[in-house]
């Protein structure tokens, strides 16, 4: 593992704060950033808010603004949250939305001088202006006439992180963890100060910070001595407005406190919780509560006792209600003994069985975490019927930023835009227009908790995501999760001039090659929709029957003939009639389903027309010389950014680049010989297949 | 892991020696073995002759023989090595065989008494003695009239260990390593010397106890501290008449001795290595000598300074000379970066590529070690061409009695009628007649020295080998290499007999069970000597494309038509030219190759029709449902024994024979399914394919 200073670019992320040369704007900055003016008595969150602005313009303008309680320069930044002067409060007021989370950035004048106005209404709000302010002056924008309102569509914008006590991280691609080694919680925290930072300037307000699958050491964080340290994690991220979650092992009545049983309806283990819950709450009083995968690829959870998720997770919510905490729940649920022989059991349809019947019957301060598809992170599946069908439920859409089925911040992998689509997924809920996003916002169903989570993709590689270019993935999922209805392209132009300044040349080729990572990687995978094409366990490369005959519920049925899992209502597992109108219709047929999902909903045969024209072997031998060709243009165009920026982002992008290049011919290669092994069928274009 | 004491029958393997129940026989052996005569100031080897002739017979009829120098009892029995007295000289002089380790064991009339003779040519010879009189009287024969003379075959009689000082045991499946745990060596020996008993027993007499593979905390064995530690363990072994050996690396030179190189040709590297021989012998003199896997699967080797196997091994050679030590080569060495796109590389030719030509440039304390076939312990692979292709260089042949590809103690395989087929095979190299037995026996070549060495199948589990039945296969090969005449069912009857006892339902059932066991396997496995269709790394279980597509040159080449690797000269490798004739002209033509070796040597359609008859698909779905029905036949004869053996050997065997019935169902349907969809073919029987 190679370690690296704080000083360095590929550590620093999108928050550099590269020196402003350009000396028109360099100008324009210091007339604004002479003078800071913020409140004396200030919390936590809100000199975070003065730290940032003092260091972040420092290092752009080469001057720190003047700290003071009242202004005395003609133009300055007044920092504060609402009820901490009239002047805020005013321009606070036409704030409409109702977040706490919300600020204003606005220039105005004020008693006679010129004020940069950057105020939330909560301090968390004015941190979060605080941060946009400086987003501002290091993509160039000027800071005359501003007049931004922002608020974020979703109350939870959360990060998971799937790391263990002994500092390994589950699906982690990025060196160890940060949080954990030896299995203790770390004791020098400022890389996770470092990390709350970057989290918090994207709008990130909670985290997990223990790996879902909850084993010995973990099961023990719920109590102490091991609280005391959780709690001085929860202390560096509290300082960025960021609220400290724990997955929590549900036989943690027996396994800690030495019960008999973890059955949710026993008085002894309701007291158990209660009892754990309000010695958690003593220790970090805003704990934001517990993450919880249960009855799930063997975790434990209210199955055993006979009870069912509502029992389990309503046990924890009352225990945690008092303090104003929330439970979590994870739908990831299924069987994963299955028989492969078995065509009628079909993986896709099982959270949609286990949790619509649930409906209503979960209290308040329970969340539904659903995973965006029906199986499990894979580059293409379709969106999962849960949303739209839990009207009275809290609900959480769970992402993962860790590339595990798409490369493994090995291969570049841009996952905003596959995040969109999910995002605008019409569920038809409501009729037209509602879209997943208004599900999880709780706008749709006018839900009381709602948000965006999402499985991180750092640890303590020296630019936390193995790839630079994935540095991209955790950002655009923070501004997503603010504001779902930023465009892709907006996020990743926003992070290339933040991570590497606005050179033209240099935009265009990076936003290129993020802009059709995705497709890309798509291109020379499992093709239209059929998944799971990759080896076993580590889920890294090429292997057609890789989980073909396994007991996940992970199958292609590829035969000499055809391909694809038959979903559908008429011949198949019946997973189409999960979706509303028009969906299940469209999804039932092979002439409307779409072609990317095709194999995902259908068995065809390889001579089967897509919507496209071509024939599904076809279309695979295509996208796989396709892919790959893209593949090697990226290491191409990046080859001719060399000297452009630091030698370390662009050294390691080059790698990482030759790396993809060189294993997407394995995949073409393997993808293609196994299809024209089985179907016998040549390339129309004649090109190379072993 | 459960351990048991060293008095459970599981424990005590084919040295159980029961109690003898038949009156007459009981009557028959007190009369013999009421006195023993021997030396008064023996060595070791023969104090352990004594000691087990004493236990044995003890456990056997409930009374140990008196000791004494001079008979006083009408009958007795005289243990003795040449030179002790006229009677024993004159009585060995008619033994014909030249090797140290022969032995006679005769009944004669000797100044007025009945002496039953048990005496060898040297004090292994008369403990081999001893041992084979222990297993006269275990399997209830009589002991008037004896007059057998008995002389080993092969010179070296090998077992590997491939056991890591960790403790752990690669392709190891009855537990942790005896040897070594927490990167020492283990401090209670007591199993090691039971282990060396169940060896000598069976007539081993060379033992090498660390890994092929030599990783750090190995490298280290040959020097202080750890040598000391080494000499403990040879200790325990001279006396049973086991010679230690130990695997090294290569690289030690520079590991160990901190120089910049390990040429085999820079004088100070030589000096190093004489060196540290020098001390090995200074502790242990008479160590065997050094196994050596090198330029092999990424271990070092000459290859790295340019030099080749001749030079690495000649120096190896030139260090241990003067003490009589010897260098085991090994030729498993193979492209192991291949690409599956590559077919003109061909890892069958390997091992013949690289020695032939290096035929008599190694010197006489150097041998070879050939492993039966070409590629890697499959369950069925054509004998290696290397047997028969180095007149002038010793050559050992190398077994594996760990059932890496053969079901790994969870399936039973009895392995001694495939390894018979290997000795038997007929190298045409002097003729007809030229069989491997002869060529690494050295009596073809007249090499000086030879063998058989294999791959132990031991751990710390309480029975030794994980499955009860598996021991068969420990045992047989001991006897095998002192006598490779034996038949496959001699060898399985006097294990039955030791093992169970002589009851005649149970020996015959599991002598069906045993000698079906092989055949059975490669039924429901990979089909006419294909091979490989198994889980990556680990190596258990089907999975037809698991090495299809990757670097370890291991491929079947099934498409929708056909399947089978090319090796002809016509068409394909050329590898059948490696063979003399008329091998080559005989695996040649897929009309003359035997049926369980075709796609080995050929790809064929699945229409093609075999010499019994069947089409290769159908071959393949008859021997997969037979084989599957064969493993559920084990299961059910098995259950009809309980009551008649002791109940953990019963337990043991029923729980795996159960195992193996429900996991032969996964490799008959896998392998089935996945050449049903494949090929299309219909089973002409109708049977379920999934």
């Amino acid at each position: 593992m190679q370690r690296l200073s704080n000083h360095d670019k590929v550590y620093k992320c999108w928050l550099r704060y590269a020196a402003v040369t350009d000396p028109e704007k360099l100008q324009d900055y210091r007339k604004w950033c002479g003078e800071l003016v913020s409140p004396a008595a200030a919390g936590v969150v809100l000199e975070s808010a003065v730290e940032e602005l003092q260091q972040g313009i420092l290092s752009m303008i080469g001057m720190g603004p003047q700290n003071s309680q009242s202004p005395s320069a003609s133009h300055y930044i007044l920092l504060g949250t609402r009820g901490q002067s009239k002047a805020i409060d005013e321009a606070l007021s036409s704030l409409s939305a109702s977040s706490a989370d919300s600020y204003i950035l606005k220039t105005l004048p004020l008693d006679g001088r010129k004020c940069l106005l950057a105020a939330g209404r909560s301090d968390r709000g004015t941190l979060y202006a605080a941060f946009h302010l400086l987003r501002l002056m290091q993509m160039g924008s000027t800071l005359e006439d501003l007049d931004i309102q922002e608020s974020p569509l979703n109350g939870l914008r959360m990060i998971n992180q799937w790391d263990n006590m002994d500092g390994s991280i589950e699906r982690g691609y990025a060196g160890q963890s940060i949080f954990y080694e030896n299995n203790r919680i770390i004791s020098d925290l400022s890389r996770i100060k470092d990390y709350a930072r970057l989290l918090s300037s994207t709008g990130i307000n909670g985290i997990s910070i223990n790996n879902v699958n909850v084993h010995h050491h973990e099961t023990l964080l719920i109590t102490q001595p091991q609280l005391s340290e959780v709690a001085r994690v929860a202390e560096v991220l509290r300082k960025y407005g960021i609220v400290t979650f724990l997955s929590v092992n549900f036989a943690s009545p027996m396994q800690v406190g030495g019960l008999l049983t973890a059955d949710p309806l026993d008085e002894e283990v309701r007291t158990w919780w209660k009892n754990a819950v309000k010695e958690i709450y003593r220790v970090i009083p805003d704990f934001g509560g517990f993450l919880v995968k249960a009855d799930s690829e063997s975790r434990p959870g209210p199955f055993t006792y006979g009870r069912n998720h509502v029992d389990g997770a309503n046990m924890l919510a009352e225990a945690l209600q008092p303090y104003g905490g929330t439970v979590i729940w994870r739908c990831f649920v299924y069987n994963c003994q299955q028989d492969w022989r078995d065509r009628s059991t079909d993986r896709a349809r099982a959270a949609y069985d286990h949790f619509t019947p649930l409906d209503g019957g979960f209290h308040d301060n329970v969340i539904l975490q659903i995973k965006n598809g029906p199986m499990d992170f894979q580059v293409r599946e379709p969106v999962s019927p849960l949303f739209g069908a839990l009207p009275s439920t809290n609900q959480v859409l769970e992402l993962q930023i860790a590339q595990e089925y798409t490369g493994q911040a090995r291969h570049v992998c841009y996952l905003v835009p596959q995040w969109k689509e999910v995002l605008e997924f019409d569920t038809f809920a409501r009729g037209e227009g509602s879209d997943v996003a208004k599900v999880v916002s709780g706008s749709l169903f006018g839900g009381k908790l709602g948000g965006i989570a999402a499985v991180s993709n750092i640890g303590n590689d020296a630019n936390w995501t193995g790839h630079v270019l994935a540095q991209a993935n955790l950002y655009g999922f923070g501004r997503l999760s603010w504001n779902p209805q930023l465009t892709s392209e907006q996020i990743a132009r926003e992070w290339i001039y933040l991570t590497f300044g606005t050179e033209p040349k240099l935009v265009e080729v990076i936003l290129n090659i993020l802009l059709n990572s995705w497709q890309t990687y798509e291109n020379y995978t499992a093709p239209l929709g059929v998944g799971w094409m990759v080896n076993p366990d580590h889920h890294y490369g090429p292997n057609v029957d890789g989980y073909e005959y396994s007991r996940w519920g992970t199958y292609h049925f590829a035969d000499r003939d055809g391909i694809g899992v038959d979903r559908t209502v008429k011949s198949g597992t019946g997973y189409t009639a999960q979706y509303p109108k028009p969906h299940a219709d469209r999804y039932e047929s092979p002439d409307t389903c779409p072609d990317e999902l095709l194999l995902f909903f259908h068995h065809v045969p390889y001579t089967h027309k897509l919507r496209s024209g071509k024939t599904v072997i076809q279309h695979i031998y295509d996208t796989h010389f396709a892919g790959a060709e893209q593949a090697a243009s990226f290491l191409e165009s990046w080859l001719t950014l060399e000297g452009s920026m630091d030698a370390q982002q662009f050294e390691n992008v080059r790698g990482r680049l030759q790396e993809q290049a060189q294993h997407a011919l394995e995949w073409r290669d393997q993808i293609n010989t196994y299809f024209f092994r089985k179907s016998g069928i040549a390339d129309e274009h004649g090109r190379t297949i072993y």
